[in-house]
């Protein structure tokens, strides 16, 4: 029995996450105020300092122009912030630089996004939309009750404390696609629970709500925005709100969305559903953040539909509406051209929404970091106010004067011991957490300081630089590029398996299904060639952006390359910059993610003498798994596509081992 | 409709194997007898006549000594033999040198075996035990009874006519796990009908019988060989059988082996049981093949079994009794040292058993070309009486005085339209009969001209050669070579999944079965090391070698490395003679099978402008699933012995793609 616990206390089941240090020394905290927030600083420091022995370390609150919102500002021997919870962040902060052996001089942080917000996709039932990592840790099966236990309440404080250690500092505890039954009393009761173990960790709680829960849950006839009784409805569901959680955030909403109810079902429009709820909320300081992620059935160009639908609305929000943006035009691909609304909206609050979970990038089998993916996006240049108009500074109230500002990550989080399925994946939960801090970061620097911080020792050695961090951070950076190519490359989109999405489907496109639900929409490959012409010729969604991209975008001889076939139909036989054909370039790219893979397996199994034997094992597993996986990926797609281009796979590729019936048949919607 | 028939006329489905030859200009083919089999031989040269126009060819039976048995004499314009059959087997060898461009000059073509039969593993059911090429083209299901269409007797006389044309001169009409049923007079009635489609091309037919035959359908209540009614009984049924075909040409039989009954079971030996039936054909002229393939359960070592059974019975056997042994001593591995019996037994017939169907080597997935590993049978030095005691020599009577000499081939033969599942499974039917006619011949004449025969035109053009000839015979003859790799280097055996012996299944040794049943019994691995140790210091199989070999074997230092681990338990980090450990070239030598298999398929795929749509597809399916095979045993044997190593996979070598129990659980009996 002894034994059993030895072992188990040993095992590294990852539950830690970037958050391992342990005190080397006494250290003396001076705090003049007292509180819960402030408390956890003390705590934190006193249990994770690695610096000097006996060091001394003040807690100041003081009031500094130079430091906004919930900054803070770092010296050797003290945390200065305006706020409990800056002074919060500037402890954790302290503790990473010990920790990584960063310097640390007299220097201002300040956070880029007022609001950093994960979006749990958790249903009432415990099951997790797109979740890959288990069930979710705010609700059980709902036919139980919703029963609050110590259990609970142990792990959403190990939650709040890992979040806030990243600076996220917002929550909604379900799923965009929302129940009306989250607006009872009785989750609402749930949902207050977790407000008070999150709110010393600086987390605000926000709710997704469905649109119709005035008639669903309310009793009443209708739930038309303009309606008197509906308004009234609202408002007194939110002053029950505010009297159970009194720094409730505000509400997430999916209306007239993929099947969602939404004021459009009344004749009005997102404008008046989103101000409606807004005008509710201004009492209280809570915020709505409205997504734009909608799109028709029969549509010549899903990707052009939310500018359509939003623009004309641009000025109408109120200044508590924030419209939620996904980083692309479709849905969260493996790379995707930034979204044309970002800057285009130019009076009105825009937030972007990244996903942290992986529901196109592997799910929580493959690694792939997402920061190269996202730095790709909040980089991006818009050009809506000249250069330097980046989707980070359009978003982040750098350029538009924003009355808030936002970011949102879909959470990559579940009951699963090491929260995310994959150890890697941690990564992306806190890298998702850093750029919403510091939307100017790279991603290298993220790699860095989470491999030092989960894999590494305090006092790294030189052998464990160059034999660890330097291959492992390599294999990071390059992993989301690796993906891209065996999965879409040269702008190919959605032609995954229907879904599940996770293996290719882009032959999948059964008689009375949506034609924008099914991969041939998007690739539209003929005898031709293949790309989804998004020029004048095509659905000139090209024009949604602004010049000079407009343009470029349009020519196919400037376009970049990696968003080819997202915004051209190409002739197989084309002449790509390099000298090849289109076709054959393809098959490099798929071969190319195949053999990245290949050399990611490598790299780890030489790492093994620096990871415990349990994440090694793990992630090892994995990588086999994802190896496997981008054969199916070349295969599937090189014969599928080759049906269309007739031309041979360049012979100095590795041939397909699978046949393309035996995929179609074996692979379309299930992992090996 | 037309259209229809036209299209399928043109699809090539393999069916008419290397006889694809039509005439080119009319021939004048003049012979002084008429006969079956000579009027098969003038049709034969009429209709694929290659040669010069309107030319005058003679078929002349005369009495010369310089020809042996059917053997022929070949000219330009005469065919010149001691027997009909000579003539016939003439005119293919004529026609086949047109064909393929070789010269014709005055020379005598003797064949080295008296019989060279085909053993069919065919049930009365249909089935086919190790059959992969569909049901049996002798036997239906034998609850409809034995009626014989006129569908069947095209068939055989196809069967009989590809069987003639490269020598083959009997077949052995069922399973040598033989059913009491096929020595009924229904079965035997269509044993007559299917010999009398066999006789013009001089094939001869033989069964396969169960030694308890007279108790179960005899009514007796013995098989005891020496028991006077069981000796009537047989002599009866052998003259019943004579009275129906009166060429029959013997039994084989499968005694005391893998639960078949046999003269151990009353107290007698295999002497006394086959020397029961060899008198009962003596006044007709009929054999007993029996064979040496016994091994029981428990045994120290199944490799040493077969010597020690029947060394001692040397000298005991009838004259027309031939003991048919298998090439290697366990059972057709991929790799097997020769049988020690062959040359040990000097006075008795000795004849090899090799196995064209590829039970051991990828059923008709694989493409693995056989020849090579027939050669290096037969060429392989027994040392019996000094150099050049070949295994081939010692059995074809140039050694030893036999009255009668054999070769037998398990045949692969099925209902299939290209009659052996695999199109390049044709070429070991091939290679069978023309190393059973000419066991001197290499592995590459008999590729060269298969693939001339098979997918070549009458004159084939220097691209041709090169293109397509030159890198597909590369192929072949590296082909076994390769799965050696892919599945058994190194001297492993045995390491089949149970029952399919298709995939790997090291691991594979339920409680209960017998452990020479199960892979661990073969490969002994532990921590030390692995292989089976055959030397003094183990089970001494190698004193059943002849010297210099047993010296040799025994010394891990001279053995040869190909059979290391046959004779061998070896350290995991011994070192090789290129310097590397044993663990290492364990991983390199799966490795290596795997790539040379992905070269095979980029050397099909560009052969495609040279081979008809249908086989090209069919092939190239199939190399993909043998390429996809290779991961499997790679990674199986690799993950499975690396538990025992704990050495790590050289780095320099692709790493896994499946993990060992996801292989266990999914492939150790199916295919993928």
């Amino acid at each position: 029995m002894l034994l059993l616990v030895a072992f188990n206390s040993h095992a590294e089941d990852g539950h830690n996450l970037w958050l391992r240090a342990k005190s080397t020394g006494p250290v003396s905290v001076v705090c003049a105020k007292t509180s819960p927030t402030l408390a956890i600083a003390k705590e934190e420091l006193e249990q994770g300092w690695q610096g000097k022995k006996d060091a001394k370390i003040a807690l100041t609150i003081t009031k500094d122009k130079a430091i906004k919102g919930d900054g803070f500002k770092l010296s050797e021997n003290e945390v200065q912030a305006n706020t409990e919870l800056g002074i919060l962040y500037g402890a954790y902060e302290l503790l990473r630089r010990q920790q990584t052996g960063q310097a640390i001089s007299s220097e201002i942080s300040n956070p880029s996004y007022e609001r950093r917000v994960l979006n749990h996709w958790d249903n009432l039932d415990g099951s997790i939309e797109r979740g890959y990592a288990g069930q979710s840790i705010f609700w059980h099966d709902e036919a139980k009750g919703f029963a609050v236990t110590e259990k609970d309440r142990t792990l959403w404080k190990e939650y709040a404390r890992a979040n806030a250690s990243i600076g996220i500092n917002g929550a909604v505890l379900n799923n965009v696609n929302a129940s009306q039954l989250m607006l009872t009393t009785e989750c609402l009761q749930k949902a207050k629970a977790i407000a008070e173990v999150l709110r010393p960790y600086g987390i605000k709680t926000y709710l997704s709500i469905k649109f119709s829960s005035p008639q669903l849950i309310g009793g009443l006839k209708t739930s038309d925005p303009l309606n008197p009784e509906v308004i009234q409805w609202w408002n007194n569901k939110i002053k029950e709100i505010y009297a159970l959680i009194p720094d409730f955030g505000g509400f997430l909403v999916k209306a007239n969305s993929e099947g969602q109810p939404g004021p459009q079902d009344f004749g009005r429009t997102h404008a008046d559903g989103a101000n409606m709820l807004a005008d509710a909320f201004k009492p209280y300081g809570g915020i709505v953040m409205w997504r734009a992620f909608v799109y028709e059935a029969n549509s010549k160009d899903r990707a052009a539909q939310a500018y359509k639908e939003f623009m004309p609305l641009d000025g109408q929000f109120r200044d508590n509406v924030i419209i939620q943006v996904k980083n692309g035009p479709i849905d969260f691909q493996p790379r995707e051209p930034f979204n044309p609304l970002f800057g285009a909206m130019k009076k009105t609050s825009v937030m972007p929404e990244l996903q942290i979970t992986q529901e196109y990038l592997g799910h929580s089998i493959h690694l792939v970091f997402l920061a190269p993916m996202w730095e790709e996006c909040l980089k991006s240049e818009t050009y809506q106010e000249g250069t330097g108009s980046t989707v980070a500074r359009v978003t982040d109230g750098s350029i538009f004067p924003q009355k808030h500002t936002a970011i949102a990550g879909v959470a990559n989080i579940g009951l699963d011991a090491n929260w995310c399925g994959h150890d890697f994946a941690q990564a992306n939960w806190f890298a998702f957490g850093k750029l919403a801090w510091n939307d100017q970061l790279t991603s290298e620097k993220i790699a860095d300081e989470w491999l030092k911080l989960t894999f590494g020792k305090t006092q790294a050695s030189i052998e464990w630089n160059v034999c660890f961090l330097s291959p492992v951070k390599q294999m990071m950076l390059e992993s989301h590029e690796a993906a891209v190519n065996y999965m879409m490359p040269l702008g190919f989109h959605h032609i995954f398996a229907p879904q599940d999405h996770y293996g290719p489907g882009p032959w999948w496109g059964p008689e009375g299904v949506r034609k924008d639900w099914t991969p041939p929409y998007y690739h539209q490959a003929d005898s031709k060639g293949v790309g989804f012409d998004r020029t004048q010729t095509g659905s000139n969604a090209v024009s949604q952006y602004h010049e000079p991209l407009s343009s470029q975008f349009s020519d196919v001889t400037t376009c970049p390359e990696v968003y080819l076939l997202w915004f051209h139909h190409v002739p197989w036989t084309y002449k790509l910059k390099n000298g090849r054909t289109l076709w054959d370039e393809i098959c490099y790219r798929y071969d190319m993610g195949q053999k990245q893979v290949r050399q990611f397996q490598k790299v780890w199994d030489q790492v093994e003498p620096y990871v415990d034997a349990d994440r090694f094992a793990a992630v090892q597993r994995r990588l086999r798994n994802q190896s496997g996986n981008t054969q199916i990926w070349k295969d599937g797609c090189l014969l599928y596509f080759q049906q269309f281009s007739k031309m041979p796979i360049p012979y100095d590729i590795a041939r397909p081992v699978y046949d393309l019936d035996y995929i179609i048949k074996n692979f379309t919607k299930d992992r090996p």
